[in-house]
């Protein structure tokens, strides 16, 4: 199978990329290197050093003999997006070309312009490339569980069967984020459907929560096939950033009263379910929308297991609470419906002692690494 | 009170302006004349000249003695729009400036990326403009009944109380357009939402249903003051496209079997609308959303109402229906609620016999400059 990965160089795509082309797949990445320009902008620069996406890419050669193509480009160019797909008429694009941090889109205008810019216009390159060159290809599109937000009854996937005054009809499940970067997200889903419905495309919107983990199975070949580990606060998700502070001996920073309760996963388990995705596409005309994690807790939940799995490998972990940076709901109600990717076939890996156990040894590895600026919040919500 | 108006050159937006001038505010409009260009550009000019906003304003005061600032500017420029709101000091932005034109955003992907992006765009600088310089400003916005489309379930104005599964919550009414511009502003209302909650923000959205009209009560004091009047594909609405074919001795072109269903109201309802919402902001924080329509009726009935009335004033009218060229239900359930302008005291103008044949009288003065190439649809939103 041809698959195209828009966002190659991330947190995701580059595993995605590195997973697909270990299963025999043709894979071609894009990337412009946002992610790496604002990490480097906002210092917040991963805990180690990442090479750039050419030498990733020879690097994976010279261990396993597999080829990825690398295109240094920017999605929003329509141009170079149509003759990529055209010149390598992929069977599959998973999108994942988005700026995806919630607290770098709340910074200021600049940075909320180019998040929503930046992730409506390679949304809409890319429905247009496909239905002017590739209308079969199936695009596998990276959601958020963030666009639920948190409402008080519960999550399905994606669609909602409403009664109203004695007649019914079924929708988009309402939606409703926290940051910019999860309203952009939101505009996403409304534009792919609204394509999807009257051009018949054929897309798998993976509604993902926050993802953990520091390696996969081919980054384990060799250090330097890690993705970014980001532990600050713009990059850096909830559990990523408790393993560092355990390591660093800095207490758990939880936001607020700690009641916030998402789906997570491990970055294992993005490969699983983008694989199971991609394999089994929809119908013409279907969007067909997955929850995408495996297992929910609170963050208070979330810093006692990390408390708790430190432990034995020999750290002792404070938890602190700390002013929320966010405005968000710190108590509510959480219930998120998760069978899809299930009954494909996904063999959950759980936030068990071990795996905690096995991600701090490590991040104990790179502990002389650790910048303690990067662990507190320098973004708020409020103006 | 300070009023700016963006988009104040278009069918609604001079109208508007010349309304709140004449009641004594102080009124500044900008625009960047994208309606004109479009319509040039697509040989969808209007039935009579209409002179540019420098010179309307300058006609305007010589018959009222009020003055109307003119901005020439785009609103996506966040250096213009900040500026003048830093130096208007506006109490109320009234948000017009978007390209409204369904068939036109679905004719190719430049249309498409222009309406998605001038839209999204002028909303998300008109949201930080506000916040950054003026975050007590009331900003009433131009909505579309087309957000909701044509749901089984019966529409509400704006928000929806759900219950599912024995638990309840509020949220946006699920929307679901047909035509890209729609769905811009469906992504419109998102974004506005999010900012409401999260910035505090007091705003009106006033979903519209489509207008009808030539002339309002400034607009009756000289020919020149008459807003653009379109009866082609790209611009003109069913009523006023209607009116025109009447005229013209061509058989009304009813899309399809002709069981859409619309809310519509006069252009007069339309401006005493917006002075209402003007008039009683709704608290900080706020989203507002009235559904702006009087009557509803199906293309059918409104088809048989022209006929009707033309008969009177002498024009025997056939109706044809020709192969629809949008992707829309032709037959659907449609009961929209519109309780909320009139409570706040809208006196509804309806569409009856006196109204229309009004109206054909004024188009009967301009019978020669009807074009006729411009009756039949040139867009076909299928690929």
């Amino acid at each position: 199978m041809n698959i195209l990965i828009l966002g190659g160089d991330g947190y995701l795509g580059w595993p995605t990329a590195m997973h697909f082309a270990s299963l025999g797949h043709n894979v071609c990445v894009i990337d412009n290197y946002m992610r790496r320009n604002i990490a480097q902008s906002t210092s917040s620069e991963p805990l180690f050093f990442v090479p750039n996406l050419n030498d990733r890419a020879e690097i994976f050669k010279s261990v396993t003999g597999k080829h990825i193509s690398v295109i240094i480009g920017d999605c929003t160019d329509y141009r170079l997006l149509t003759n990529t797909i055209k010149d390598f008429s992929p069977d599959t694009v998973v999108h994942y070309a988005e700026q995806p941090s919630a607290p770098y889109s709340m910074t200021n205008y600049e940075s909320a312009h180019l998040t929503l810019n930046n992730n409506l216009n390679t949304t809409f390159n890319l429905i247009w490339a496909v239905m002017e060159n590739a209308p079969d290809c199936h695009i596998v599109k990276l959601g958020t569980m963030g666009e639920y937000g948190t409402p008080n009854i519960d999550i399905e996937e994606g669609w909602l069967d409403i009664e109203h005054k004695g007649r019914s009809d079924k929708f988009l499940y309402p939606r409703q984020a926290g940051s910019l970067y999860h309203t952009s997200k939101v505009l996403d889903t409304d534009l792919i459907w609204f394509y999807v419905r009257t051009h018949n495309l054929k897309v798998t919107d993976l509604k993902q929560g926050p993802v953990y983990g520091l390696s996969t199975k081919e980054a384990d070949m060799d250090e330097k096939l890690m993705p970014f580990f980001n532990y600050d606060d713009i990059f850096g998700t909830v559990v990523n950033r408790f393993l560092v502070q355990a390591v660093a001996d800095i207490p758990l920073t939880v936001y607020g009263k700690g009641g916030q309760t998402r789906g997570f996963l491990n970055l294992k388990d993005t490969l699983q379910c983008v694989e199971l995705a991609v394999n089994s596409p929809p119908p013409s005309g279907d969007l067909r929308i997955l929850n995408q994690f495996t297992e929910q807790f609170s963050v208070n939940e979330l810093a006692e297991k990390v408390k708790s799995a430190a432990k034995t490998v020999g750290l002792s972990v404070r938890i602190n609470s700390i002013e929320n940076p966010r405005k968000e709901q710190e108590d509510h109600y959480y219930n998120a419906s998760h069978s899809g990717l299930l009954d494909l076939g996904l063999k959950p890996h759980y936030l068990d002692e071990d795996t905690i156990c096995e991600m701090l040894e490590k991040v104990i590895l790179y502990k002389s690494s650790i910048d303690k600026k990067k662990i507190f919040p320098r973004v708020k919500w409020a103006t």
